[in-house]
């Protein structure tokens, strides 16, 4: 008799995203003249950039003539994608990283979910709460944690909290963890790290031999120049730190799909003999055996993202949504409500008033104004009375949703 | 300290086709005047086709208008493409398989890796030898295997020996198996399975609580038409059977990237207390939480192939690689070699003359007349004194291979 992963029979039934989708789809069905604006799930709505059309549409063309096809590419991504990545995003701003220490995948999604699968399932597992649930899930798959307790936090798992107590930073624990996610600037809450508090993060993962997960999805949106883009900007870091990217939200790279993966060649964990074994070699036999890279078309793309007009063209975009993620903080402030976030940062984290819960927020503001948020609890327990408003959206919709949520309803 | 993933270090230095490539490498630096011919990896030569290209470029412009723009599609992949992959490639051979049953990839090398995690660890799994080194090495990883012998036979894993003598069909085995990986049209031998005998193989799998996994990558290969496509053809292998398939050999998306697993919503597995776990519900959390989508632009690529423009086109690409298969299979046979497949497959399966290695073949091979096959050993102990030869090259240097082949070196 064939036999199941157990671990997934752990799992939450719905997945916050599609539980949010249901509560909306159930309400315009009931509703049907409602206009619903949606500032919920983290997803881009204007236009992919100009650069990044013309460079996929010379690749199609490219692809129909025998002497230009390409056929399996490098499954770590094309060298010219990953040079200028190296050049422009991290040896630009003194991190010292290498073409070959960064591999091109489809999503960062994938990959932080993915790169569990080089580790042990001895390690100590330390994840913020709230958090993005894609860390907390793809461990609990992997078998790494035990089940869940009431608030739906899984045994074995260390949580650190993050709240307007401490600046929605976690405090670094005094006990010994293995592996750290750390996401800044922040999803769910829009909080950024400076310098000083990555270096804390890293000496304590040299001196434990821990291993830091940095989710940099949302790096673009940093416009303090004070403020680290790259955890590699921290010295010491190449010792301690895998880093993720993507262009899905500064590219608008959403429905498109490219994201990549810097692993240090400098990286190791312990093997069970106690000797060091080098990351990258085994993430680079994990994307070898598991990966065919991603599409030339797509990769084409990506490398016009770094190109003088592509750079202006993102440059804009990003403007574009934190012009939205400022108006939606100053809206919110002028009525009263305690907002954090949208400065460096798409998401404005959202006190919600009157004591509300999260999902009580959540059903009011849908049924009140048919403005649809994330609540804060589906990010963990930590979020309860919190709620996360999405920059990702039209100037008109945001304009609306705010008009609507201050006229009508506070 | 963070520790790795010991099942890592189990796995062989080189995977196949580095190894290859290394070899082909030095020579070609030692012999810079060499004119090598390359029909070793399985990758497509030929343009694009048409119908795809169009179709590619013009959902590239839609993402350039607000209106048309996609971000997040469905993990699941879009209906749009799901359910015209349902009526035609399954629904029209009498195949009950729905929309729903389908999900989307970018690619079958990541879907036969990634099913294992809904699995136990507790499975016995059986394995062709020779056979994919994808469906091994991945079990490796997963920790579902001991270490190799000499031979690179890993403890734990069935092996089901295909040669000549069985007409590269395995026997149904007397010990019971919980996972079986099959793959028809066969990579490497090219061999191909009647109804008759997937029937025997579904029996099998239902009386024993098995699952196979069926890798139906080349079966636009297939032109007798006695032979099924799909295991769906065979009553009973929607109890037991998942299906992968791709748009890589069919419509040349080796580099474009598409794929898709059919995993039928009857189909059930054990959980640890011995109740029935649904499949679909396991692979579908598993893509939605780790897994976006496949690129907008490359699903409407992919979707084209079932346009009227788009199924002669891909028949014709086919029929070009099946033309380069008969003429590798007359010219070989010609010269006295002893050759299977490469009839209802994209591959020819040779017998090493004089008693030579597949390493020593191929390095002959290469150093004699420049021409890059696959050493069959590289596909498992049983496949030593065979050679791969692929039909995947242009009409002309299929010719100039056999003419050096045949002139110069048999």
């Amino acid at each position: 008799m064939a036999t199941v992963n157990d671990n997934y029979l752990k799992l939450k039934a719905g997945y916050l995203f599609p539980e949010i989708a249901r509560r909306v789809n159930a309400f315009a069905q009931a509703n049907p003249d409602a206009k619903i604006i949606r500032l919920g799930i983290g997803d881009v709505t204007e236009p992919l950039p100009a650069a990044c059309r013309t460079a996929m549409i010379q690749a199609v063309e490219e692809m129909g003539d025998r002497n230009t096809f390409r056929g399996y590419g490098p499954e770590q991504g094309y060298a010219w994608l990953r040079e200028k990545i190296a050049a422009q995003d991290f040896q630009a701003r003194g991190a010292e990283i290498d073409a070959s220490e960064i591999f091109i995948s489809d999503g960062s999604k994938c990959d932080t979910g993915n790169i569990l699968e080089i580790f042990g399932h001895n390690n100590t597992i330390a994840v913020t709460d709230p958090v993005y649930p894609v860390y907390v899930d793809t461990n609990v798959m992997a078998g790494n944690t035990g089940v869940a307790n009431e608030q739906g936090e899984f045994a074995g798992l260390v949580y650190l909290p993050i709240s307007a107590d401490n600046n929605f930073t976690a405090e670094i624990p005094s006990q010994k963890v293995d592996l750290i996610y750390l996401c800044f600037p922040n999803n769910p809450t829009g909080a950024t790290a400076t310098k000083e508090y990555l270096k804390a993060w890293v000496d304590y993962a040299k001196d434990h031999g821990s291993i830091i997960f940095f989710d940099a999805a949302y790096e673009a949106y940093i416009t303090d120049p004070a403020l680290p883009h790259s955890i590699y900007e921290i010295a010491g870091a190449r010792e301690c730190a895998i880093e993720f990217r993507s262009f899905s939200k500064n590219a608008g790279f959403t429905g498109t799909r490219c994201a990549l993966t810097v692993v240090p060649k400098t990286l190791t964990a312990k093997a069970a003999d106690g000797s060091d074994v080098e990351l990258w070699k085994l993430w680079n036999r994990r994307q070898s055996t598991k990966f065919n890279g991603v599409s030339y078309i797509v990769q084409r793309g990506a490398e016009a993202v770094y190109s003088p007009e592509g750079q202006t063209q993102i440059k804009e975009l990003v403007s574009f949504y934190l012009d939205n993620a400022r108006i939606i903080r100053e809206k919110l402030s002028a009525a009263k409500l305690a907002v954090y976030g949208g400065v460096n940062a798409p998401y404005v984290w959202v006190k919600t008033p009157n004591s509300l819960s999260s999902w009580e927020f959540f059903d009011k503001l849908l049924q009140t104004v048919n403005v649809v948020g994330t609540p804060g609890s589906g990010f963990g327990a930590a979020g309860e009375g919190y709620f996360r408003i999405s920059a990702f959206n039209s100037r008109e919709n945001v304009e609306e949703a705010m008009q609507r949520i201050t006229n009508h309803f506070i």
